[in-house]
């Protein structure tokens, strides 16, 4: 059997997020379907690297898929990019070894949330639009207290804490810039829990606006309370941005 | 009575283009039901400044509107924006003199168009994707041949012409550009016809591809033959980039 590891990138826009749903269209569907197409056989099941919510954006987003397809993982490229719709792309194919697991293996992951300051008609679906003025320099200062290991139990959809044993996580960098009106929040860790980075950065952004101090991200970090972190920003904001194995 | 020029800006995927039609959804009837919602009166009538086809988009468009209301301009600008879906935006609104059409008393228009060197989900909306290797250099040189006054009956769709009385336009600037695998075709005239843009760009992108000649295009222009010109390209990658009075 060959185990092949294929990135992928797409827009989120008109999927309820990647992993398989019983009445909901989404990105492992459309991609399983695929393969089955290409490869002439029922649609395999794919590991993909992680979940991602309805109307969240990917551009490298990992998974692994075994099969015993002679297939050139060129040809795999080419094929699946002629049958993916166009909001789906193969970016690349490669042989992996029978252990790698696109799920399991993650070292870290990186993600971008983009905050637009203008109401911009071709960022609709791809950013959210922020209609106060913000400070950035109090933002970049508080992204600081994100970094390390914490518990992150205050940064959690309550949903989210049922399905993992431990709500401790490791922040390896948080970056905040910004060019030509738009706001780049950059994270990268080790794992995230669900919502962690859409809460992280509805919190950031009301230090930005001045309703929340930076004092309060250290409270909500201490007493893991999700009602003092800021709000959950919209998914269409945010995108997986890279995956290390 | 007032009468208030206005620019927006249109992501175009999701409409029959700016032109109000029977049976289609528009841009003009977004705009004209908004700005009867927002002044509580019938939807009036407003003049735009081009039409622009079906999926096309504009960064910078104009129309005027006559109106008895005393709405402040800076009131219509938010309040429009409150109103109008999250795929058009006003720019902004001012007072003019009686006598402004936005159609007639257009002076000179520019267009984008916009290439993409990759299969790039996050642009299939907004850019051509082109699958063949191109020669950027041949495209700048070639583009110069387009420019001042021709008669452009070889770059106009075969229903454009029986709306004009002359194919004759003047193209003030043409500039071939890239970055970050994006080629932006940009040109400024006095007017243009129907899918001329779209038919200049396409080919543009023969001669980079090696398909056509230079010299193919001053005898497309001098025999006024639509066959000898390139292909239309598809509407995703126009934008109406501004309008000069």
């Amino acid at each position: 059997m060959r185990n092949l590891k294929v990135f992928i990138a797409y827009d989120g826009s008109g999927y309820h997020g990647f992993q398989r749903q019983e009445n909901a269209v989404t990105v492992q569907q459309m991609v399983e379907e695929a393969i089955g197409k290409l490869l002439k056989i029922p649609p395999p099941p794919i590991n993909g690297c992680s979940r991602t919510d309805a109307g969240v954006h990917a551009r490298r987003f990992c998974f692994n898929v075994f099969t015993n397809s002679k297939i050139p993982c060129e040809g795999f490229e080419k094929g699946m990019n002629s049958i993916l719709p166009s909001d789906i792309a193969v970016l690349s194919c490669e042989e992996a070894p029978e252990e790698f697991n696109a799920r399991y293996c993650t070292k870290e992951k990186e993600y971008v949330y983009l905050v637009s300051m203008q109401r911009d008609v071709f960022l609709r679906n791809f950013a959210y639009h922020c209609r106060y003025d913000i400070n950035l320099e109090r933002m970049k200062r508080a992204a600081g207290l994100f970094i390390g290991e914490h518990d992150f139990g205050a940064f959690c959809r309550a949903e989210g804490k049922k399905r993992v044993r431990s709500t401790v996580r490791r922040i390896y960098s948080l970056e905040v810039g910004e060019r030509g009106g738009l706001i780049e929040i950059k994270v990268r860790g080790n794992g995230f829990l669900y919502n962690m980075v859409r809460i992280i950065s509805g919190t950031l952004l009301y230090v930005g606006e001045g309703r929340m101090a930076p004092e309060d991200i250290a409270e909500a970090l201490e007493k893991k309370d999700r009602t003092l972190a800021g709000i959950t920003l919209p998914a269409c904001g945010l995108y997986l941005n890279e995956v290390i194995y």
